[in-house]
């Protein structure tokens, strides 16, 4: 369907201009001032309004298998959710046990990813080391668009590598021009330090933070950043929470090294005080990996978004249940990880990041949108509002506020980290590849109209890292 | 004139496409694959070529009188330099003696710019203050396009600022939506180890950079910055070249303040060794401040560069020649202090920044181009290949090379700060406005061919900055 | 009085022994286990104490002359406080007027310390600047024991040094082996924010601190390093409150540059909510510059006096009463400016210190007593347990508890910034040059008993400091 | 045999003070001016000396078996070596093959180490895990004075600690006040490159130093800082050689952490142009671990030493001779890794530390010598010249010098890393216990007259950490 939106402010990664958009076939066919309306074009008012490419979600889990149980919001619930806040696209995970083989996962993942109502591309993590692993990330990268993989450094007897892993993982990719990303903690430290709180008896939700210090997070960090400094690869280091792991990122950076970072909303508003929440329901709702901060974190992670040295916000999407958190009622080492959040990104990101004066609106797209889409090189095709990208496209009313609350949200979970916060500055349309998906209230995702978003290998950034081998 | 460029890459700010563009009335009329030639079109066959915005050069001197001489190089034949290295754009300083009138000193050098051949920008510098001056200030930002200033931190006994002037003139830079700039150099340490250096004995050019030692650089610098901090101003530091002063750019930007930092295409190449040359002559043509540092301070400022905290290069360009050097035979305070580098920054930033590997030629554009046209609010009139967009171009061949040499060069000094140097990554093509200025050595610029460029106050930036007030 | 102190722990910088002491005429005659008791010698039983040098306060203003007023605890009543509290010797500020002769002002400095009841010394200020000073900076420290120098960076329109005054100074200092110290403010911005704030009508106490924000003695802090630096002298920061003074001192002294700093008991553990007290009276007791800071500062300056780039604790021990105070009831930039705290800042840095574990018993001599004896020039005289020492000795209950209180305190002022703290760790016996001047709650303190320290010039860090000139 | 040495002056940690030394029963029995000469007493005339504790090296490798072959400096030629070069003590170190006794090791140690001219402690390794690993160190702790023990995070495949062992023995170390030391090295990483370079035909010295950049030794530092700061245990630092390094260790001790650090004599003057001399035998004679470093490291590293983030100076001393070092001839990785030093280090300290300014001579003497003493627990017994400790001194004379070469030396071995250096400050003499072992060039060092020095465990620093927990 063509579209014509009309009278917006229209906000790029680059700048801020007045002028109408056109949308055919689902991609932007035109931008600039006063544009023709072609015959039968439906016509979107945007006066007052900004127009924005759609937010990009680097990091979600739908309907992950983990602990025991599964991911509550699913492909669709959650593309939904994302949608309803202006999230266009997501980066999920795909997650092999160690030992299978990562391309049947991949085709697992695959599978349940076709009921999504926005497009989705893979990371695929790598949990063991082999020859056929070896072989199947080349297969990956050359053959289906997976051009990122990821580490855990944590979760010790289950997902974690150590350093041997780490080394050959991050070797393979330089070679396949795809960029290693690390979950960063020390999942030694974390294993004794669980072991040593059980053993005092510390077992509710409380305990989680405890067992997950700032400098266990900073520690691995560091140490993934320079393994890469070493092998001269590039790195992604997700959901940085701790002022230390921010820290071994500046350092890196200003040292000219390719060090990415991403934050999460929640990271960026919420604290640690959480955890010591009475009700073991609320605490544990907030049980996920790294743990909620204390406060002097939040103040550094918006310091290093501000600075550039985080440059995507995520969610870490991944929605457990009430009674699905209650399997760690008894000790928190076994409440599920997880919590949700694609739906309320935006708006946490827009009101706390730039109504505060710490971003621009331009600054919002790069740390929403566009930053993601040249990292994980999906630009411009996503994060941009260049004519021929997709039409992936939120319009913006930066007057309009709204109060966050699981009373209204359309994630399938029982509980927001949001809860009850009132923020300035809404999403009135939504439009995924040119179709009109929400509006004012209306949400309309379609199941299946998602696609897999198939990523090339050798991001811009290896330009520069190639002439350095 | 209608010009079609087909077949290049297009290398954006933000990200490289191949395709073709058109230029109709001075400006970039589309961009994109196959375009169709309109009749009577040049057609510009760019195979193999990149296609890039003009460089912007936002630190000139052109015949600046300076230290009882005036600068070589006049608006016309430094501007025809710039277009024969690729440069399209600067922005020069008009700089009024304590006690004068800014619109007075205003109106001179405007009417010394009209013969220049490409487009230019000024900024004013600061020098005293008064009711007069605060009034001034406001009238050169809301009515004659000037929104930046400057201040010297050195200089005493001439046109240095102390503290108080810095508090006053930097209140009035917010107040007005004007970016300050300052040359970081702590005056009264510059004098004082002078008058020790003169009566030590040592008057010939290796006292330049002793009266001038790195800290004397980085404590202005952060003094400054810090001054800004307090009062909620952005700031913008001309010409780093000591890692102090990058290390306190680096400190208050990684604390989200709104610091820009620009560095010096002969900072990042040249070494203090120039400053022991017993050739008189040869020594004292480096004499600039701040003086050319030990090797450890380039590495910094690259580093510097690839991590964001320094955003724009520039030259300093302020071309002396030998028989006005020579006012300093027996006493190097007294040498002109100026080199010329217009002509090559844009080659010396490709060759030493992207072929080694530090930056990707998206970052090239950012640092040649693009981030001074937003810093000064040029943007994207100047820095950008956007549709609507000046025809300011630049085709470049990453492949061709060429040695520089006084000999060859366009500037009108009788000395090369780079020369011998063999560069490989050179333009073929200068279009200033749609304008063929430059095509593979042959320069044909026009005298007042460039125009005055109005930069209207409140760049983006400040959209962040007012909501902190 | 010969006395043997009996079965001790001998805690000293270096280390801790079971031991006895001796002393004979004022001074350390013996130490080590079982020493013989010499006939008719006072016999002091230890059994659970620990011996320690006596502190030393080397910031204190005793009967200062000040903004209209004067100190209320004069040298008497100040030094016996301190006894009280186990402190054995002072350094006072010697502040001349602008214009005022320095020898008469020392002069006058001299004729009221005449009462003090324990040793001190002077620092001299340095105000303004001519040849007069130029010769008496070399009279007072080559004939007269003055071997350190103050500079106020802030308190424009009065005693400021702006930076010509400080270059000149500080290189009369290092000519003469001299330290120079400084009041780390930058004057000129507290100037414009106190208009700024009155202006605005913000007149209360909590203007106070909203006026010297942190970034303003962060600012002063790095010019003065510097500027020491540059000229090759060593530098010595008093009452470092922020962070950022903190950063600077870290920064120079991570290479290896001679900087000292100094730290009140008071910034340690009181932050900047005191000033939002809605009593006029409370709030305006706290008013002192720097003043106190929010409580991430806290944290910073206490792992910088265990890091070792905090050298000293002080007090800036200057008392002003209620009366005095409410000079600025109505515009808090007349409240003059000043806390007590002699009395108490061996507790609080032993209760703060070593019970937390922040501290061992060792470092807490260093930091009380040693270090300030070893840079001012005083050690091993002060300082020390060696014997030859002079016999400034105090006995600390580890294991005995106090309330701090302005009922039970010996300062003359009517206030306590440590009311109602209770602290672990107390005196039992001071003795100033073997005389016991308290004895469990029992103040003897004998007027006149004080003498001044001459402080020879060139202290041990000069050793290396020539070699680098 | 009592031995009074006239005229000295005494250079201590604290201080410097003109006077005699009085040594009875190998101690020394008074300091002072003017003491009296015992009936019998050998009188040394020390005027214009300075008197200084003897030298500690904490870092040595007598005899070991290491790479196939043993060091050819045994307990006794290298013990000698070290009075005839000023020092009297080392800390040697007991390395136990994975899955060997820690007893059995130890007592095999003690064997060798009977013929010893001056005293010894022992560090012990750890470089695997079990329960009886667990005990044993109970047993080395309380029963036989070994209270540090040292952890190899290099060395793939032979005696590297991975992070399970770091954390079981680290936490075992607290547990029993025994400080934990590491060689930080990412053996994962250096096993990698040496792979990479030997595949890549580079089979020669120069490969050495690429296969262990520093941002190897960097990351090792600061993962086994790290560890130890979230375990709450202190940490020594061996051998730092890279600025990544110690900038781990100065981040960490800026937040407060106990974190040591030691340097050796050769990182400190030595750079790593040694590995592309064209003679293999004298590239091999440098090959250590960590490698000598490019220049600026020296720089960092001399800065570290004067800001008191490293507290020690060490040799490392482990000699080969050349047929020991051809066993690498085709392959860098055989190269037997050592090099000597224990004769030069304190001539080397103080010709390039104290002469060139950056140290002072009781700085000197802490970094020499006092320092080790207090954090292996050896103080004031060694290190300090109290009365009661042991007459391990020093006379040096300043004016001295000497060139050093393998001519001239004592160590058993034909290569001297210094070699050629003309250094001015020089051991004139040297006691241990009491017996003068060194005189002005005549080295009368007595086999088995060493003594093992069992060290307590709690060390001073334990006071303040026991108290955190
Ligand atoms: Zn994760
Ligand atoms: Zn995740
Ligand atoms: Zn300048
Ligand atoms: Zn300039
Ligand atoms: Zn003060
Ligand atoms: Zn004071
Ligand atoms: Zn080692
Ligand atoms: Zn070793």
């Amino acid at each position: 369907m063509t579209t014509l939106i009309r009278g917006a402010t229209l906000v790029d990664a680059d700048a801020s201009l007045r002028g109408d958009l056109l949308i055919e076939n689902g991609r932007i066919a035109a931008t600039g001032p006063n544009l023709e309306a072609p015959t039968g074009a439906r016509i979107v008012d945007a006066g007052g309004l900004l127009l924005m490419p759609g937010g990009i979600d680097p990091h979600t889990h739908m309907e992950l298998p983990f602990m025991g149980t599964v991911a509550s919001d699913d492909f669709y619930s959650g593309t939904a959710a994302g949608l309803a806040g202006g999230t266009t696209s997501i980066i999920d995970f795909v997650i092999p046990n160690p030992q299978q083989s990562l391309m049947a996962a991949f085709k697992e993942w695959r599978g349940w990813a076709e009921k999504a109502a926005a497009d989705y591309a893979f990371h695929v993590a790598i949990t063991w080391w082999s020859d056929a692993v070896h072989r199947e990330m080349g297969e990956l990268a050359t053959e289906h668009g997976v051009s990122s993989f990821k580490h855990f450094m944590a979760y010790k007897n289950a997902i974690m590598c150590d350093d041997e892993v780490l080394v050959n993982s991050f070797t393979r990719c330089l070679e396949l021009g795809a960029l290693p990303t690390v979950h960063a903690e020390n999942g030694e430290l974390v294993y004794r330090l669980q072991k040593q709180l059980v053993a005092r008896g510390i077992t509710g939700p409380e305990g989680h933070p405890m067992s997950r210090p700032p400098a266990v997070e900073g520690e691995a960090a560091n140490r993934a950043i320079r393994i890469a400094e070493v092998l001269g690869a590039p790195i992604y280091v997700v959901h940085v929470s701790a002022k230390q792991a921010l820290e071994a990122i500046t350092r890196a950076r200003n040292e000219g090294q390719r060090v990415f970072g991403e934050v999460l909303a929640g990271h960026l508003v919420i604290d640690d005080s959480v955890y010591r929440d009475p009700d073991f329901t609320r605490a544990a709702a907030h049980v996920m990996s790294p743990p909620f901060r204390p406060k002097e974190h939040q103040r550094a992670l918006w310091e290093g978004l501000q600075a550039g040295h985080l440059h995507t916000t995520a969610t870490d999407h991944c929605c457990f249940c009430a009674p699905q958190k209650a399997a760690g009622k008894d000790d928190f080492t076994k409440i599920p990880n997880g919590c949700g959040g694609i739906e309320d990104r935006m708006s946490i990101l827009w009101h706390e990041g730039v109504n505060s004066g710490r971003l621009t609106p331009n600054e919002f797209v790069r740390v929403t949108s566009a930053n993601a889409a040249q990292i994980f090189n999906l630009y411009p095709k996503k994060g941009s509002l260049r004519v021929g990208a997709d039409a992936d496209l939120v319009l913006w009313d930066p007057a309009g506020s709204r109060t966050i609350s699981v009373k209204t949200h359309h994630q399938n979970v029982d509980f927001n980290v949001f809860e009850g916060r009132t923020v300035q500055g809404v999403v009135t349309h939504t439009f995924t590849r040119g179709l009109l998906a929400y509006e004012r209230g209306d949400l309309r995702a379609t199941r299946g109209h998602g696609q897999y978003l198939s990523r090339p290998t050798h991001a811009a950034y290896f330009d520069a890292l190639k002439k350095r081998q």
